[in-house]
């Protein structure tokens, strides 16, 4: 049977598209991507902290995809002048997934805001915006296309990614929030041509953890390489399974 | 444990609050009316039909939504001139949950185009539009905000609908479509004064199979009353369960 | 000190201007009119039936203005083909203040939706949509400018109205439902050209009642008469409450 | 009978819900809080300030709701150039509504702009925008969602608000204005954590008034805190009236 | 000296395009007319009847533009249900406009509502929607781009128009309302397939007259034809200067 | 070398997405079917009829898109209520271009306005509005999303079109012309189920004209026979230059 | 006879609301200042710089209005960075009517651009932007609605403006470019707090040109000091006719 | 025979103008251009680089029109904050399609992202926003409207360029690229007053290219001077096609 894979989803209220109706919802290109990994994936509607280990046993392995910034009050800061929107709830929900996953050793693969998330679950801190990194150089919300590979990455070959994309490749970029601070049980493994961390893993190898800043779902169809972050997240999870 | 609801997600392509991407999602409505009812709900994307058999070994139940038209090519017409959009995807994965839902004799709850979806995987036909219906007197999509009942529906004492609302009760409506003839295993249990049937449920007692016209899940925030068709619904999957 | 006119509010939900957020409110004309007429007007916001009461201990007269259809459930009937969008917790709200209304013996001036609304908490029944009038030939919603009479009315002489504008006179007109049977307390004063009910009062002298079914409140910039609906008003109320 | 409350209302013109015409209206969570502390909420439309002491003769409290900018000419100021809209007619409206409050010694609860507004009118000044404050590092103006809290607030045990929220909590927040200079017979009782003043209170026992910066009537469906402020409001109340 | 042409211009209240300001206006396609047949134009306000007088004898002749529909109160009938807006202030200062042209005798140029309005000014009637008219087969507002003509007519050869245009031309069509009954003092010199009125002039010789009920001020740009109902109309203008 | 293919293009004026300017155009889906028959396209500008042979001269074979309405006046008839916005130009380019591909021998490929065009060309007529076909029953502007097929057609096996598709299939549906009288030099080779013509060929083995009613270029991304159209044209067209 | 007045109008490219199309046009508050001050209004459309003589010929005075930004070219610098719209056109064709109608000796009134423009014709410079004005302190484009007064003017006494406004004013306001150097026939007669210029005179006792900052004409209908100044230049006219 | 050129085209998606499609387009001033100087346009499709010598091949002078920036990787920048949207496979395309027009000495004319990527095409590099360029002093972006000129250039008088316009001219102007360093085969005739290159021209004798940085597309209906650029280019191209 193919392995079961939940994605955190996230909430709209009064969405134009369906009479104002508030809908829970993910980006189809985390659907496709699972899909086409050949797993099954599943919506997780926002849902109490206290409901993740029910979730988390439902399934093989939990992606975080994008969307709100993380709350600056998770992290110890006020909101600064350019914090965007924030979902305390999701942020809640999200944390208590991620420790869950980590406590029944189930694999996570987070984009972009859910790379965000995983650091500040485990202690890591963040920029409220790119503008407060005072070595700031490179456009970091990409008015390209998404499909497009809009800045160069550096990679660690050591590592996952790594042995995916190799020591250097053209990503996506939407983001306006960044790590400040990488949370202990991570490292880096890419970083942007201005320094900041594009992606991390964890540690130990006993988490099966990988975390990109850059949007591969977008990219999948144009760039057969990113499908690739998420063929490799349902092979770690198989291999978790048996 | 509490038990899983699986609901057959929706997809809308450029949607305009999410930058113009495609989302799976499913109206926020349907996700409240479970939670509130004890039971974990996962969104299912749209999939092959192939799919629909480790989908339903995953969940406890299978709840339908509302959404687009269904396609008249299933049920043997071609596309009269009022005619909605249709997702023949869509129908073709809904069918075979339905059909697989019944193999495992797995409780369904079905909402509005869920109805008629059901009706027709089992061979029952629609009108293509209410204005086909050559007795039609009532308004069947309200301009009155949706929480508030709108028309007036009689309804058989002896059934699960009657047993929640009584013999009339005042619904909400927004349907263009509606059951012209009803599929063999399902008897009527609900009408609108001007004849249409608003709602049905399996002959059979080995099946448990719950359908109404209106939208429940709309109105539960303002009506105590429509809550109670997704309490009794997780009733009837825990009962299945042991 | 000046009469207090409690003004019936209406609600506005996703308020574009307000960023989308629900408000009590009234059109300005009736602010206006009241005003100029030397009395003090406060809006009541939509409340429970059983606290008409305590508004109407606390105003000298009372106000109906325009807004959504009353329900056709109120006089019996299924909501038809062209029913606009009702509120019936307004409808409700504004019946308990029409007869709370009657009973302390104030008076009342009512406009549009306000004369529908009269008519029906007292027996009388409407046409949900005025192309159910057999005889329907004159425009009812004017494309014409707000502020500028656009149909021709008969009016009885012997009547409040007849006294302010004569046999007859143009009036503004925005109303798609109307008046089929007038309720027994009342007789109407001024008819359309094609028959229908233009304004009605209390056949009782002791009730101090006028309703029209045109906007004078949006004419009072450019139509000096219609200023003296409001007048006229403030000189019941104040004969009432010596 | 019921405590009657006199919301001061705003106006707007043009109002794309109503056809273009302009409206007298208040947000409606002042309205739902009011109703929730079981005392009767009525609007009072923009008057002339000589109309104040009838309208407060009429109520039992004043409720001071937010809106636009208050007028730096008030305060001995040409506009500055972050300065929003102002409406001077409100600002002199107002300012009458809060001395005849004090000078029929009923209590004051202000919001937002309120609380800048009874700061005004008593001589204090204001930032015309958070800007020109030397010392800002809080987000004001939140892009979360407006029933969520944004930032930390520190309280005044000993105070009204202190009594209800304790030493610190978190609040939403809605500003670009901002107390300068609080007037003589105020204490400040909470502040961001930036130092701006977030609530103040009559420092004269003989005075009922409560001003808060942030909007609590937006977070009292998803935090019951909030709905005491206005319970505690209605208590003044009704303390004053015996 | 280049003779003046006054240009009845039109008023639009709130204009997206100036800040929500009313303005008067007149479409350019009249102004380029007017200037390449060596004339000055200048657009006169809508004004009282009474001004008529004053404005005709500062200009040399007059152009009477589109726009509204005419009022039918003007000529005897109640609105119907298919009448557009109405501007019965624009109607009656065209009317007096007219006859004071009339009076002293200066050329008037009419254009589509101008030809309506020449038309009921001197007794004539309209059909309030073409959709009256018994024989209605052609479409008479077109969804074509303006500047291409559409529909053909057939043309009197001995009139102005025909000895311009010939016995057959393809105009453009922009007009709901259509001519009933043609005035006295007129002759109709064109006809669309359907035999609705395109044209018509004075009979008497002492008139100088010219209406059309097409838009050539929108064809000038690509039918030099067009032009020279301009260039006619100046001509016809010196003719009587002299 | 690969064989180049004229696309007819079109001209939108007012582009909002290009600052308002007017471009010419053609859709994706012609360039994109074309290119993947391994030919290249180019588009031609709308251009005077007298250009055509110049036009011709340069590429093998010319591809005809969809667009605007035929205008009536081109097959002797006037304008009727329904007719949609038409280009004259745009037909008369096109139909030299038609008239010019067959004295050259240059094969046709016609697409929904293009068998419409080139059915005119050659003296056929057309319904303005499908209502106007007195056997209309199927919904012929369909609803659904565009890549989707909704109504069945039947085929002519010995045909082009039936060598494709076989006896039946399911093809999308965008036009509200129809053909009425199909010219001589064609005959019709697929038919909807209301009885309108859906493909025609032409007779002459000298000729080689394939014209469908429906958008094969817009299903090429999700039913791979629409491309077959593409290919088979472009293999017909490379028959010709040899 | 009342006086001729002549206002110099504006152009607007694809007005929305009338479908598009350019049309000529004034705001309306010009018209209703001359209207009021008994004297008759017509539109100049802007045309060549030659034909000013003709148009000054046919009227007594002349009203220049609000809109683009002068071009910068004429007064010998390039456009700087925050140069709005310009319309050079109307710039040459106005700088004819202003140097014609001194001339004539007919007297000038002039609103924002035109005040500006009238410096400019006569050799005077502008702000580009007001934020090149190194003394700015004043919000010169307020976000109060238009009829309010906003910021505060010092007054010359001894002027025209200081004989109907007395020694301080506060005015409305919406300009970004502002008088740098003043031209040599005029001089000063009013200023903001921060020390831009806010109106002009003609030295000269033969001249009779008053030019202010502000918009007049918006705030007439609720001050009544503004109407003066059209009552005022009407007076002036009258004087010259004499 | 005409001359035939090529215009590389751009392409839209989700073009609002044509159902949400993508479209392969060109502005209409640049089709206009070209036939107005006797030469007949064609479209090219963006397509893959190696198919730029079969596209060649087929045309006599390619013309390279405005559009998206082009992408920073291609001369060794990272993108910095103010980038606007680019298309790397425009770019790859056009960069071939250059190449092979000069290793086939057929002529160019590049306007505006034309100018910028020929220079990238040979090794030039660019700002990436003229906010990097050190001595920016004019305004690159007009706001006045498209068709009129709005900041002065110099003119290198031995030039293409200058023998057209003489040593200065007024250009409108919409780039917030610009170039930095200038690719060694060619040579800057045209500067703004800040110094900005406006346009270059090849050095070698051999070779046909002009490039400038302003619009002269958009000028042509009120410049006839900005025709002689196309008229000029045809002149380039006929004389190396003999």
């Amino acid at each position: 049977m193919k392995p079961l894979i939940g994605i955190a989803g996230n909430v709209l209220l009064n969405n134009a598209d369906v009479n104002g109706l508030p809908i829970t919802y993910t980006p189809q290109g985390f659907v496709n991507g699972v899909r086409q990994a050949d797993a099954i994936p599943v919506v997780f509607p926002i849902s109490d902290p206290t409901e993740a280990k029910d979730y988390l046993s439902k399934v093989d392995g939990v992606l975080l995809a994008g969307g709100q910034d993380v709350s600056p009050l998770l992290f110890g800061e006020e909101p600064s002048l350019k914090l965007g929107a924030t979902n305390p709830a999701r942020d809640a929900f999200e944390i208590a997934l991620v420790k869950e996953a980590i406590h029944q050793a189930k694999p996570i693969f987070a984009v972009c805001r859910g790379l965000q998330l995983v650091n500040v679950a485990y202690g890591g801190t963040l920029y409220q915006d790119v503008s407060d990194y005072p070595n700031l150089a490179v456009q970091h919300v990409q008015l390209t296309h998404f499909e497009t590979g809009a800045h160069t990455i550096d990679i660690e070959p050591d590592s996952t990614i790594g042995k995916i994309f190799g020591n250097q490749y053209v990503v996506n970029t939407y983001h306006h929030q960044a790590i400040k601070e990488l949370a202990e049980p991570f490292r880096a493994v890419a970083w942007s041509k201005d320094g900041l961390i594009e992606a991390f893993e964890a540690k130990s190898p006993h988490q099966s953890i990988v975390a990109v800043q850059w949007h591969p779902e977008l990219m999948i169809p144009y760039d057969l390489m990113m499908q690739r972050l998420f063929t490799d997240f349902v092979k770690r999870v198989i291999k978790k399974m048996i």
